[in-house]
């Protein structure tokens, strides 16, 4: 059986490192690349990718496979081989599903799409973009019919990005979940807006660098093994276990931009930095989930990085960088100015309370288009009408409705938008078992300490990698299956203290 | 014939694709890379190279090129057609006598020899890369075995970046150049030395950045098709005609060594970013060879760069950067300066008269130890007396002495030295050809204006690319073949002129 491990793990090391090139080939493009280098990248990119997945598909790999599924059953479950195993069966299954005519289709009509979405957006033109969305959804259902018996159409869509969730489920958490957002958003909107002026003076771009530099470095993210630049889109990738990049922004009038971004990335960064280095190359090297990688970015983010006590210790720390700016700006102004509450237009920019509606939102129409009850050229009608119903005001433009998230024209329709708000719930599941094992981590974080947090994470969750699927880990990590209920209770308490809300809402 | 060209256009730009995601890692690795991607990143290029081996030797690829045998002899010699056949078997005869096996085998033992050296030339430790060296020898010989039929023992090593070069030629055009050139530097070394303190000066970085953008600019070099970066050991790399990078480094305490690396790397560029963009993808899309790319960079960084006309526009610019430090030193002191020729112990810092010594001696070297005549263990003593008798000093120890240069431990022994001072006869064959052609280039240059001779350039050298071996090119653009009487006639009149020399060493 030796030999057939170690061909299996060769295999799978030629198809991570034509992945990681890729990775690098797509960092650059975003970072560095001239503008003259982008059509060749483009091609190049898609033949990696090609040559990617044929080494994924190639039949040699699935006997292979076969001939050690003896061998796994003796292996205990959670041992590192038997996962491997598993892991790499289940990956090979999923891709031989999809033709790989099909891969080179979908890579040429995202490219497609993706570029006229970036002229489309900015011109407010839905009209350019309806007939290659149509093409979109013909292709995202053609994804999932290689995957026949599923319950429902967007089921093998999600199933690529957040494996063993289905619509089922997701509606289950999802409209439990709304039923509590409503209300709180309603209570807090009926109270005066928190004042955020204090953000939006004028921040020099080398200034906030520094800071949020110093800030992740404190959580943790090793520079030894990444490293930071600047993007359009921030995002986090990795071409090696030693080698884990983010990437963040700055806006000069809008401090909370290049911050939030940088913590949010450091939080992508700190599952990947802490992955099992055993693990190096293989398809275990990698999260869990879409769901349980943004758990990890959020809690860094919003958990960590918008409480009270972050703040208590690193707020003097900003003042004495921005002295002009922030030297008469108080502590509570600060941090009501950063957990501002407003119903607003774009997803990104949304606050922890509404965000998750603009996500539900996103995933009812994804369900609609997929199952044929909303027509494309309905849909700007159909994102108003829900925009106006759930926020209470009516987009003025495409611009900042229909066409602001690149997922759509990017990709495909369905599998993506779910991942955020499981994230969200997820990180609060797992900080509230991190704070039960460990009741110092608030005071630590308070003292600018982050040691315990992240070592709790990183034995119950990052080593992992993608050893367990969400739901095997939430239960080694939490003992329990994913629930809204740690999400509830702490956005009740935090913004329940916060605009002080007579009618707390329960989280019961 | 359509449907054959059109599937060996495919093979090759699959082809292509690699070898350029390859370029960027190593791009990456030697510019922005954190310590923790080493490891990683070795593996990663070793797996994309040897997946473009398979490619380059696929057996269908020569039957490919086999079937358009008949068809490129009915197209004309010069067409792009016949030439992307004729260049394209070229290369898959020269790959297909190597075997994979032999490729991986250097790869690892390139790589384990260059991290020796990494550490051994700082601690002048020959012994350590004795056995390595040995080995290298071994390879080398072994490279010329997969090539039967060869004249000497390096010509297949030499053929392999100077196509059409052997050791005969070679050595009877350095003999030659040899009898004028020692005199000469005798008869300036006899001279008082010229006084470069202003180089020596402080110098801040970003201001000679700054300084080296606007003169490459001015050059030519297309920063929307490019850019530029710092590293260790500068170099110009490409990953499509429209993404063509360069790399300098600067010192604080040497106003040459970034500025000249900036015009030097720039060079190389003007070169690549234009070639015919129709050879995109092909392997056509690079230089004739690497002697004629070396002329590019040579002539531009000292036909050019170090000319007095140049800096009659420039200096008084680069004055306005540094008053403090140039204020108040003269065109005249700077310009003797920028070239001072002395008998010194490093090859990469030597000025234009004694480098060719330098090249020289390692090329015959390099033909002594793979004759036979020489062994490794010998081999620092032999440096040392054939230092002393071009030089007339003795290096102090191997780290400026054998160890100095890369290439021996990174890579093969023989091939690559000879480029260099090919390079610079080219560089003075072609800059006559210019002047002969467009007698206007010195004004121009004087007046800061480069066009001229970049277009002559880009007409007669660079828009061809690969499709010309570097005798029919120089035979195209000059009317000749390779000679030394042009370099010789420019060094004597420079350096005549610089050094005011009694006895003019005549060319003829």
């Amino acid at each position: 059986m030796d030999t057939k491990v170690r061909a299996l793990k060769s295999r799978l090391l030629e198809i991570n490192d034509l992945e990681s090139a890729n990775a690098l080939l797509g960092w650059d493009q975003s970072t560095y690349m001239p503008p003259g280098g982008a059509p060749a990248r483009a091609r190049q990119m898609a033949t990696l990718g090609k040559i990617a997945h044929e080494r994924k598909t190639d039949p040699e790999l699935g006997r292979l496979l076969d001939d050690l599924k003896a061998y796994e059953q003796i292996l205990a479950y959670d041992s590192d081989e038997a996962s491997l195993i598993r892991v790499a069966r289940r990956d090979y299954e999923r891709e031989a599903h999809v033709p790989a005519a099909f891969v080179e289709q979908l890579h040429h009509h995202g490219a497609t799409s993706y570029a006229a979405w970036t002229r489309a957006r900015p011109a407010n033109d839905f009209a350019t973009m309806e007939p290659l969305l149509e093409q979109t959804l013909v292709l995202s259902r053609q994804y999932a019919s290689f995957f026949p018996g599923y319950e429902h159409v967007a089921d093998p869509l999600i199933e690529r990005s957040d494996e063993g969730m289905t619509v089922t489920k997701i509606k289950a958490l999802f409209s439990a979940l709304r039923q509590k957002l409503v209300p709180l958003v309603q209570a807090i909107c009926s109270q005066p807006a928190a004042d955020d002026a204090c953000l939006h003076q004028t921040y020099s771009e080398e200034a906030q660098a520094a800071f949020g530099v110093a800030a992740i470095k404190r959580y943790g993210y090793d520079f030894e093994r990444g490293r930071q630049d600047k993007t359009h889109h921030p995002f986090m990738t990795k071409f090696s276990l030693g080698d884990v990049r983010i990437t963040t922004r700055f806006k000069t009038n809008d401090l909370g931009e290049g911050l939030f971004s940088t913590l949010h990335e450091a939080g992508h960064a700190l599952y990947e930095q802490n992955i099992d280095q055993n693990f190096e190359g293989t398809p275990l090297a990698g999260g869990a989930s879409s769901g349980v990688h943004e758990s990890s970015s959020r809690l860094w983010e919003n958990l960590v990085g918008r409480s009270l006590g972050f703040w208590e210790h690193a707020y003097p720390k900003l003042q004495a960088v921005f002295p002009a700016q922030l030297g008469a700006v108080s502590l509570d102004t600060f941090y009501r100015a950063i957990n501002k509450v407003q119903r607003s237009l774009i997803r990104t920019d949304a606050d922890e309370v509404t965000y998750n509606l603009h996500v539900m939102m996103r995933f009812d129409l994804e369900l609609d288009l997929l199952e044929g009850k909303l027509a494309i050229n309905d849909l700007p009608e159909a994102w108003r009408q829900r925009f106006k119903q759930d926020f209470g005001i009516t987009p003025p433009d495409d611009r900042d409705g229909v066409l602001q998230d690149v997922h759509w024209y990017a990709f495909l329709v369905g599998g993506v938008f779910q991942g955020y708000t499981l994230g969200n719930l997820i990180s609060a599941q797992l900080f509230e078992a991190a704070l039960a094992a460990r009741p110092e981590v608030p005071t630590d974080i308070a003292r600018g300490q982050f040691d315990t947090l992240r070592l709790w994470l990183s034995e119950h969750v990052y080593r992992h990698g993608h050893k367990f699927t969400t739901g095997e880990l939430l239960e080694r990590a939490t003992g329990k299956p994913l629930t809204i209920e740690p999400y509830l209770t702490y956005l009740n308490k935090k913004y329940g203290t916060l605009y002080a809300l007579e009618l707390r809402v329960d989280a019961e």
